[in-house]
């Protein structure tokens, strides 16, 4: 039986448009061409990775794309009773960033487990920031302070204004590349891939689309295989962007529609392919930011043999200590032979 | 009196032709804005600083450009022959992806202290290595290479080949980014900056080129004083990149025509420069890459104020522990009061 489908995806022509839209405070970011003795050993000479360079997005991450567009949908009277928003880091710089491009009050609810690095960012573009022992007391908070200061709630990844402004990623890197066979992208929520994925088969239907996933927070790939949107008690990963508690309808729907299939990485992976992408291409990645290249390198390495593949490094906020933890565990990953399992 | 030009400048026309002679085994780097709260705070909300990323050069750095446009000009009977290089590392990567490109043999003089990574880099473009114990002894062994075997030496950045290279990735820049008031450029012997900063004079001849030179290893600084090419016996400086023993008349004259002005920075200034580019651009750079902008944040802090500038990153090739080491005494300088002067 086919799946009906409940929501409305957005179009090609509406992707354009949010993309002429949001550019005036969004970024065109570049793509760069990895093609080296380095990849030439791990994949082939022919393989092409067409890396998608959206960590230099304003903010650092994709969701500088959603937040801007959220807030342009905002009425006057929105404005002026301003916005609110949880997040684990990334999501609240990037609401911070579109408040402040509109001169509208963010008041935004972190976790006490976020990176300091990314705490000092959000409050550098005028937030308010509360800190929240974990995802549950904050979605409280953020619902209190939604309910009682009458501010618009600005969702992480679920919903049209969403995937439609994470799609403009998508919409640069294929304009960018012509004829990609496949393209990579990490999901967690889901919100960069419900765009990502629902445009390119917009423009190029035949491509394939591997969505990537830390083992420890296997929210996307439990959706699937139950077929709805679904939480997860337990997340365990270091790739903390990709691992929000749950998936949300609207995003799991676009995602469904649209993956090819989606593949597991490791801890240790993405550290290895943060270390690589060091090495290779001078990027200074959180894990999260190396999950798609670590999707590359370990379980879609035979699936992109001989292909052109884009590659969305999807973003990165992270702080000196952490980094260097990260390539430590990397290296050692190497030398203990991650990626060379075939 | 006017200096008398002993040399023929390469012309716009000249470079135009070379870039697309080279392009099709060399990138047109991104160039990226940095525009965030913290370069609002540095410098001024109205300082736009393009940032030409030339670490995505083919082999990490702009050497690549030079390298190529030596090896195009070879005669069937010297491609034969083969070609000799000495470097401290990223021109020996450089050297050997030239020669790979057309099936040429590389057989390439590094000094024991290079960093491992970067022969590794040139292995596996194919060269063969041969270490020697310093630069004199160095220059000894290429010498003897090339006598004996024939091979054409190809220079790390004396000549107009190299010049009118090099002044490609300054053509993408000002292509790129129209009107700019500024540009910084690091100089070490002169070859990027010679090309540089004479494409800028010819194509925008009110930009200021503003040079920055490694306090440790002052060729440029002790030639430009002596109005000639000079030598130095001992550099003392992280930045190895910048750190040649002397520099050479033609790429001296080239840069003594077009540089306005030559700026010092420190080591602490380059590792402070390499951390704060870390975590707003994500960049994992050797200290020689975070020259140019170590210069704008601080000697060159209020001559750029509420300017256009271009600034040139001018590539990078480290391995994960030197990385380390130098984002930690980037912390360090940073609480130190590194860039705080003012």
């Amino acid at each position: 039986m086919a799946l009906k489908n409940k929501y409305q995806a957005p179009t090609l022509d509406e992707i354009v448009k949010t993309a002429k839209k949001i550019s005036p405070y969004i970024y065109n970011t570049p793509v760069v061409l990895w093609d080296s003795p380095e990849s030439h050993n791990r994949f082939s000479k022919k393989t092409k990775l067409f890396m998608k360079m959206e960590l230099f997005q304003k903010t650092g991450t994709f969701k500088a794309r959603a937040a801007i567009n959220n807030v342009l949908a905002l009425s006057e009277s929105q404005k002026r009773k301003g916005v609110t928003a949880i997040s684990a880091g990334n999501h609240a710089i990037a609401t911070a960033y579109a408040a402040s491009c509109f001169g509208i009050s963010a008041k935004v609810v972190m976790l006490s487990s976020a990176n300091p690095d990314r705490i000092k960012k959000a409050k550098e573009f005028g937030a308010e920031i509360l800190i929240a022992e974990d995802g549950p007391a904050g979605f409280e908070m953020t619902e209190y302070i939604s309910t009682t200061e009458g501010r618009t709630f600005i969702h992480p990844f679920e919903g049209y204004n969403v995937t439609v402004a994470t799609a403009t990623c998508g919409l640069e890197l294929h304009e960018f590349v012509k004829n990609l066979d496949v393209v990579i992208v990490p999901v967690g929520g889901g919100g960069l891939c419900s765009g990502v994925s629902s445009l390119t088969k917009l423009m190029n239907p035949s491509c394939k689309v591997y969505a990537v996933e830390p083992e420890g927070a296997q929210i996307m790939t439990k959706s699937l295989a139950a077929g709805k949107a679904q939480s997860i008690n337990k997340v365990n990963t270091i790739a903390d962007s990709l691992a929000p508690p749950m998936t949300t309808p609207y995003c799991f729907e676009m995602c469904q529609k649209s993956i090819d299939e989606i593949v597991l990485v490791t801890d240790d992976e993405m550290a290895a392919a943060a270390t690589i992408l060091f090495s290779e291409l001078k990027l200074a990645l959180e894990p999260a930011g190396a999950a798609s290249t670590a999707g590359a390198l370990g379980p879609l390495k035979d699936k992109i043999k001989d292909k052109r593949v884009g590659v969305i490094i999807c973003g990165t906020n992270t702080d000196p200590n952490s980094y260097k933890e990260l390539i430590d565990r990397g290296i050692k990953s190497l030398k203990n032979g991650v990626f060379n399992y075939n």
